[in-house]
Order: C-alpha cells, then structure tokens, then sequence
C-alpha cells in the first residue's frame, strides 16, 4: 500500500486557514515564502513517500537485532537515515547558528507528520535528535552547543533522552541514577535506565545521551535531578571521537508495536569502556536544574508525540479507503449484485470517523505548532507571554486527544478491513499496533491530564480555557450569521460542545476551590478528551467557514468532514461532561476489589 | 499472571440475580441444583486455572506452525485438549442421548468465560467443535448425529464451519465453492475456504468440517447454499477411520492475535488423497437450506463471540489490578512518598471502567442465555416464542456491544501497566492484541449492527426493543422508591439512558417507515451501541437494587460498579442517541475522497 504525503490538507491548514501568514509576519521568517514551504512540503512528501514509507512493513517484520551489547536496525535503516540527514531534514527546524535551517515549528509539525506516518519506528531517531539538540540549545553552554549539535544535524551523531529507570517512571522523584563531580569538572554516572529509545544502534557514529541523575547531596525528589550530556564515545577537542564511554545497552525490549526501533536498556558505569568505571558525563545547566531543561524538551516530545497520533491515523485512513474502494462484497439499496464496501453506509462512517479524527487533531496540532512559533519569535514580549500560555495550554490537548483518537481511528482502520485486518500481511494491523505506545510515552495520558488540570486550568483561573470558550462562542455566531443550513447544524452541535465546555471548567474550578482534588482529578481524563474533542471540532467548524462558496472537491469534502464530526463527535463532548459532573460521586467510591 | 475464574460474579449472577432459579424451573433441569451448579463451576475454574490459562502467554510466543499440509500446535495444547474432554467439558451442554450431559446454555456460558479467559486460542476448538456439535444437531439425520456427535464430545474428533471464501466474507451470496451429487447420494466439494479456525491441527485423530457450498442447479445468492459434512478422514460403519478425504490445509495465517490458534486456508478437491478428486461430502438437511442450518451454528458463535469479550476483559482486568496494587509511583493528596498507583484517581478510573465493562457485558451475556434456555426447555410453547424472540434480540447486543467495549477494557488495561503494558513478556498486550478479532469474526459489529436493525428492531415495529424500554423504566421506579441517595442517583442517569434508548428505537422505525433506510444505516452501530451500553447498566442497576442492605464486601463493591457504571458509562448512550439524530444529515453525505 502506497502512501501519500497529506499535501492538500496541509496547505488548507497553512493557506486558508492562514497559519502561514501569521508565521511569515514573524521577525526572522521573511524567507519562508508560500512557494519556499511548497517546495519544502514537496520535496519532504516525495522522499518520505519514496525512501521512507517502503521500508515500514519491513521494519514491523524483522526487529531490530540486540547481540552482545550491539543493536543491528532494520534493512535499510541506515542508508535511509543517512539520505534523511544528508537532505537536511534533520536540520530543517534549528538555529541556522549550529548548522540548521531555520524554518518556523509549523513547517516542522507537517514533515515530521508525514514523517511518522511513513514510517513512525524510523521517525524516532530524528525525533529524539531533534529533542536532545533543543534541549542543549536551550540549556547548554556555547561550547555544548557547538560541539554537539552540528554533528548531531549532520546526521553523523544522533541523541537520546534518559529519564526512566526502573522504579521511576511517570515519578521522576524516584530516579537514582548517580551522578558524581570529578576534579575537572565531569561527572561519573552510575545506574540503570529503561526504555531508552535508541540508545543503541548502527546509524551513527555516535550517539549522544542526554541523563537525568543524582549527585551525592542533591535533594530529595523532583528538586535533586541534575541533565547530563554523556556521549557513548567521547568528543576530542577537534571534535572527533575519542574513548569509548562506561555506557552499555544491555538489551532490548520485545514490544506490541514499533518493532523497528530499538527500545533499550542502558547501563551506566559497569567499567567497560576505556575510561575507567563510571560513565563521563558533562553537567548541562546548573546541578539540581535538570528537570527544567528535560521539561523543554519533554513539551516538544509531547506535542511530537501527538502528532504520531494523526499521523499513524492518516496512514491507516488512506489504506482503509483504499481497501474499501477495491473491496466488493454486499448489496446496497438500488445496487444490482455486490458492490465496493465504500458504499456501505457503515464503512462510510467508519471512513468518515477516522478522516474527521484525524484532521480535526492535524488542525489542533498546527495552530499549536503556529502558536509557539509566535511565542517564540513575536516582537512584543507580552504578547509572547500570552501566546505561551496558549500554546502549552494546547500542548497536553495535542498529546493526549490526538494518540487517544487514534487508537479508536487505527483500530477502525483494521475494522474496515474485516477479516484482512487481523492478517498482519495487510498493515492494517501494524499501525493500531504501532500507535498504542502513543498513549503511553512522554507521559501517558492521565500524566497529560493532571498537567492539564493542574498547570494549565487552575493556574490561571482558567483564564487560557474561557479565552477559548470565547473564541469558538465567535464561531458559533459566525456559522449562526451564515444562513446556511449545514453551517447552522454545525453551529448547533458546536454550541452545544462549547457550553459543555465552559461549565466542565467552572466545575474544575470550583473542585479545586473547595478541595475536592480526588474529584478533580477523576474526572481529568474525561476533561482533558472533551477539551480534545471540541477543540478540533472547532478548527473543523472554522474550516467549514472558510470553505462556504468554494466549489472545488476539496473544500466540499472538508466541508462535509466537518458536518460529519458535528454530528458524531461533538456529542461525545456532552457525555464526557456529565462524566465529570458525577467526579464527586465517583471520587467517593474510591477502590475496593 | 494467575488468573482466577470470576467466581462470585457468576455466583452473584446465578444466585442473587435469580438466573439459576429460572432455569431450575423448566424441564429436564430437575436436577441442576445449586450444589451441583457450584460444584461444576468450582472444577471448571481450578481446571481452566491449572491447565489452560499457563498456556496462553506460551501460545502467544510459539504461534501454530505449518509445514507441507500439517499443522502443529503449541507446547501443551495437545495434552491440554485430552485433558479438557477427558474431563467431560466438551459435552457439557449438549443432548445426552448423544454423549452430552445436558447442562443449560446458562451454565456453559459461564464455564465458556472461563476458559475463553484462560486461553482464547485454544477455547477457539472446543467453541468451533460445539457450533458443529449444534449444527448437526439442529438439523442433521439421525444417522449423522449418531455418527458425528459423540466422537467429538469425546474429544476424538473435532469440528470446523467453513463459510469464509477470499471473495466471500460478510457477504455469504458470493460463495462459489461446488458440491456436486454423486449416484451413490455423497455429493464431491472443490472449492477453497479461509479463515477457517482450526481446519487442521494435530490435537485430535479426525476433523469434521461444515461446509457451505453450491450444487450446480443451485439458485443464486444466499438461496442457492447447501451445508455439508466433509470429513477430513472418511468414517467407516463402525466408526473407525477410512480413507483420508481430499480436503488439504495449504497455509496458516499470520495474525495480530490469537497466534496458538490455526487460522488456515482450505482447498477442497486437490485430488490429493485417497479418494480420488473432490472431497467426499454430505448433504445436511435439504439442499439449498444451508444457510438457516449454518444460522443456528452462527448465533450460538456470535453468543459465544460475545463472551470472549468479556472473558478477555476480566482476564486484562485481573492483570491491571494486580499491577496497579504492587506497582509504587506518584504521591497523592496526603500521602507520604509515592503509593501504589491503584490510589491514584485515574487508575481507579481506569480499573472502574474495566471492571463495570466487564460485568455489565456478563450480566447481559447471562440474561441472554437465560433466555436461551427458557426458548428451548420452557413448557409453553407461546413462551416460549416470547423468550426466543428476547433472545434473539438480545444476541447482537451480546455480540457487538462485549467485544467493542473489550478493545476498549483491553486497551485500558495495557495503559494501566504504563511502559511496561506495551513490552510483550508482560503479557497485558496479549489480550489486547487477541481480543480485536472478535469484533470482527462470526459477523462484524455492522453485520450485528444491520441484523438488529433489520430483523431485531423493524421486523417487530420495535416490540422487544420496547419491552425492554418498559421493564428498564420499571428499574427506574424501583431506584427512586428507594429513597436511597446513590441508587437515585443510578435512577437518574439511568432514565435518561432510558429515554434516548426509546427515542432512538422509535427514531429508526421512522426512519424505515419513511423509506430512509440510509439514514438508519449510517447511524445503525451507534444504535447497537446505545442499546449495548443502556442493557449492560441495567442489569448493574438491578444488581445495585439486589445489593442494598447487604454488607458484604462483595454486595459493596457491585454497588460501587453500579453506580460508577452510571457516571461514566450511561452518558454515552445519550451521545450514541445524539448521532443517530444526525443520521439524515449523515447520511446524505455519503463520502467522496
């Protein structure tokens, strides 16, 4: 099965939508012109389409190979990689200072979506690179970041994240990786993590580890975390490679999903190397800071993450319309004889349900992806501030709502396949296999959830939420103005959501105001999946808007998506409010066996 | 993983839900008191716990293997098969003039939970071979029951059905495969079948398949089908084995799930045995009748099917508990350090969920077998039909609503587990992974989801549906008699339930009348849905009413369930009916790429 690069929603999102233009209003982004970010997104759905997308399947049925300390990637990988790096894309988002490209957040979203849907076991190298650079730009010296992040751009180099160990999972204050300062500044690290993804492999001649660990009298908890760079072989001040680290991957995880990409484990100061016992590491920031620099680059996994949701959901969408465009089998009314299975009205809302998910959580994900563009690069510093809040307000609605979704949006993609879908040879599998982690890592979802209720609602009074009740109370006016039939129906069903919406965070308030946390909290998977829901069904609604009048098919299908997620998805935003209007009820039951 | 049969639940189910009493009441079940019901059920468990459940995470590794027309099963399930009918198992529920020991449906719906628990896969042959067992049954010769029957509740011999065809799935009226008659009254079958679970195996000495096929003067479509017994060895006079028949085993599936379960492609007249070309076979009833026999066959699989749902949710439910209790991360409000994670909010949700999925499947599950048996056994043959017609309404229900909410109890139980659910040798994965089939093989949830619509809901003008409306509402009035501030509470979401449920049945027979059968289409899952999730919180309703007063820990928590059931899960069915509102709007979409 073929897959193609989602262009045209793409340039919907950026041209009608106008994302583009408040990012090329932006200092710094007068060279990414329309036709600059066409050929961009050409070049990268041509390449991702060609050299990427094929090597999917492949990758689902070998495995990456673990042998005596080595990981062997899949056929294919690692001349793959290196086409990827060498046609720059791994530099496309970064500091035109340290080799990069310069390009703003909301071109990235889009190839890296395309990216993950290609090929997600493949996409989590350059991913994880991409979040290892940021976060040594952000919190590393002059000199990290030149030595570091050229290579690591250039393909040559790749990076990692190493929060988890065993007993410390979404509880970073359990960690007890060792950290301990030497004469010359270095630190010897000492311990165990787990589900390094990456943390091993022959793609590159070097892989750059960013940890988390301890020093001796750090204090207890979240507050005692220092971040480490520590190389697996050490950098020379000419910048090539020297000793090889006390870090040794000690084997590697046999998963449901994402077979291709190594999930290790990695050991730490088992003298081994040729640099005595404790691995070297170098102190990013200052010690006992580390969990604020790991956050950065835990807010761009997050918001990655989500994008691998829509992104595998599009993947198993095109193959699912693809399937029921071939497949024959039942009569509908009228039919003479058996026809295509798209013409069933049941495999219609499967597709339906599957398309309006997943470019429901596209649009969500981009105007986020816009908004940090501008809390980075807007002029005016209190405007900056606001689109901050904005975007990180959007950023556990992005992680959570996108990768939920799709485990609903891939599973309906095997179901549209009946009997061929539980056949691993069709694909169709793969992808509900591949995206289950989704929901999982860089905080599973209740982890997005409490973030979502804790930092990002009670703050600020949920002052960032009602801006947005607002917002959307507009385009329920807007569609009401219209006079058009579909458009009020939809302004019906959006109405509806966003009142559902405004109470459930008055509700959330008040819980807090009064100390009913529990409650609180039992309802925050429920609050943060209806903020999901009806946020992208408003960017759904405000693309109905933009496409009225237009008669070209694309408009009228992304017109008649919105409808559709109107009439089937936005209710679900009513009853994950009520579930929320009972948290009290449920928070007093507790748990017993 | 240990897992445990649900026993108080089946208890709870049988005796204070008054199941067992009902069916205690009809003839021929005299002697199926409440100590030997208890005795079965207690060996059934320690049987299912000790033999077959420590076998399921083995099959799931080794997978069925083929080689040169020959499949071996996993480690164990050879012994595993002896031992399970050696037991008497396999004859349980069925006719004891032909080896059976004539249990209610009721019973053996339970034991089926259990062992569907321990090992889907392996459960697959004995659930098949019973299908066949009733098939024949049903509607075979006496000769042919004679024959065919107690070899395989001996478990000498196992059954197969064959419908599946590559061009013939949900749609039975494309099958081609052809029987033709002979002068000796045999008929000759060629053709190729797929999909067919357990067509070969090593577990047993003879396979008796069922096979739909067409004579050459056959009408078309689904009129123009036979049922055939096909032997894979011919079956002398006195029951020994004769010749090997030309049935073969070309190849097994690769599947997400179910890997200790041969799913294999049949080709019938290879010529290839000894009995010259076309596989010997014979006709079951009349000619052109093959579908109403193989109907029977195919509701007591979707019953069954359904079960699996559930069974695979409990086992993943018991998982997730066990893990949440050992498992330490995170504080909560007022703890000292990090805690079990079964204290935090969201993994009571989580477990809640699961757990109120799981027995509000079963409880319907047992109403419905109930049901079953009053159908057959009951001596008013006006009753009867009544309780036929309850069933059979109820079957789809059964069917859709346990397994969808099975991927989503399955799923919850992985994201439980946090990293650790999506690494295999954990083994919360595995259910998962096994549990999307079953809403997809015996008809998918469209295919129940147009059955109940069609022949549940419109043949009757809505008369069950509305039945149950009126006992539901009568539920109600008991909740707020009362006068008890939880059960009113479950009064309360449960009328509104209620109400959509009423309005949406009437809402589909509009629909038909007015000619838009598109439109009940479109929104025909959601109704089956909706109908799924208002039953099972019913009959939670019903337990929490049979709860009250009682102080036990077990009557407590089934409250508890109860009323989570009505916070979290009722308010879907108001969602569900929402959409099938929408369905006109829907429904004139249609879908265009």
């Amino acid at each position: 099965m073929t897959f193609k690069a989602a262009l045209d929603d793409f340039k919907f999102n950026l041209m009608d939508m106008g994302l583009l233009k408040s990012v090329q209003a932006l200092p710094g982004f007068e060279e990414v012109t329309d036709d600059v970010v066409l050929a961009v997104l050409e070049e990268n759905a041509r390449f991702v389409e060609e050299q990427i997308a094929p090597l999917n399947a492949v990758g689902d049925r070998e495995h990456a190979q673990w042998s005596n300390g080595q990981v062997k990637t899949v056929t294919g990988f690692k001349e793959a990689f290196k086409a990827y790096t060498q046609a720059g894309w791994q530099a496309l988002q970064h500091d035109v200072n340290y080799g990069g490209q310069g390009f703003p957040k909301t071109i990235a979203a889009i190839t890296s979506e395309s990216l993950h849907s290609a090929n997600l076991s493949f996409a989590l190298c350059p991913l994880l690179t991409d979040g290892c650079v940021e976060a040594i730009y952000q919190a590393g010296s002059e000199e990290q970041k030149q030595k570091y992040i050229p290579p690591m751009l250039e393909g040559r180099w790749t990076g990692t994240m190493n929060l988890t160990e065993p007993q410390a999972g979404s509880d970073l204050a359990l960690l007890n990786t060792k950290a301990v300062k030497q004469a010359d500044g270095t630190y010897r690290i000492s311990g165990q993590k787990i589900f390094i993804t990456y943390g091993e492999h022959d793609m590159a001649e070097n892989i750059v580890h960013l940890v988390l660990a301890r020093t001796p009298d750090a204090p207890p908890g979240v507050k005692g975390i220092s971040l480490f760079i520590v190389p697996k072989f050490l950098v020379n001040e000419d910048g090539s490679l020297g000793k090889r680290n006390d870090v040794w991957c000690a084997s590697i995880e046999e998963k449901m999903g994402i077979h291709a990409s190594p999930t290790t484990v990695l050991i730490y100061g088992d003298n081994k190397g040729e640099v005595g016992e404790g691995a070297i590491g170098y102190l990013v920031g200052e010690e006992n800071a580390g969990l604020a620099h790991m956050f950065v680059m835990m807010n761009e996994a997050r918001f990655n993450v989500g994008v691998q949701g829509f992104a595998l959901s599009e993947r198993s969408y095109q193959q699912a319309l693809a399937y029921a465009q071939e497949r024959v089998q039942g009569n509908v009314e009228g039919s003479k004889g058996a026809v295509p299975i798209i013409q069933h009205p049941d495999v219609q809302r499967m597709l339906h349900t599957m398309r309006a998910l997943t470019q429901g959580a596209r649009a969500t994900a981009l105007y986020t992806a816009m908004h940090q563009d501008l809390a980075h690069h807007h002029p005016d510093i209190e405007q900056r501030k606001q689109f901050k809040a904005i975007q990180e307000y959007l950023v556990p609605i992005v992680k959570a709502f996108s990768t939920e979704m799709a485990i609903e949006a891939t599973s309906l993609g095997v179901q549209v396949h009946g009997g061929m879908g539980f056949i691993e040879e069709t694909g169709a599998a793969q992808h509900f296999r591949d995206v289950r982690i989704t929901a999982i890592y860089e905080g599973t979802t209740a982890i997005q959830a409490n973030d979502f209720i804790g930092r990002k609602t009670l703050r600020d009074g949920g002052a960032v939420g009602k801006y947005f009740v607002a917002e959307m109370q507009k385009t329920v006016a807007e569609l009401q103005a219209s006079g058009n039939e579909k458009l009020g129906f939809i302004a019906q069903q959006l109405e509806q959501a966003v009142k559902a919406y405004h109470v459930s965070i008055d509700e959330v308030l008040v819980m807090a105001k009064e100390g009913a946390m529990k409650a609180a909290f039992s309802g925050s998977v429920p609050f943060l999946m209806l903020a999901g829901y009806v946020h992208a069904g408003w960017h759904l609604a405000r693309a109905a808007l933009v496409c009225e009048g237009k008669s070209a098919p694309f408009y009228q299908t992304k017109q008649a998506t919105a409808i559709f997620y109107a009439a089937h998805l936005l209710p679900r935003v009513t009853a994950l409010a009520a579930t929320l209007k009972s948290s009290r009820i449920v928070a007093d039951l507790g748990f017993t066996e």
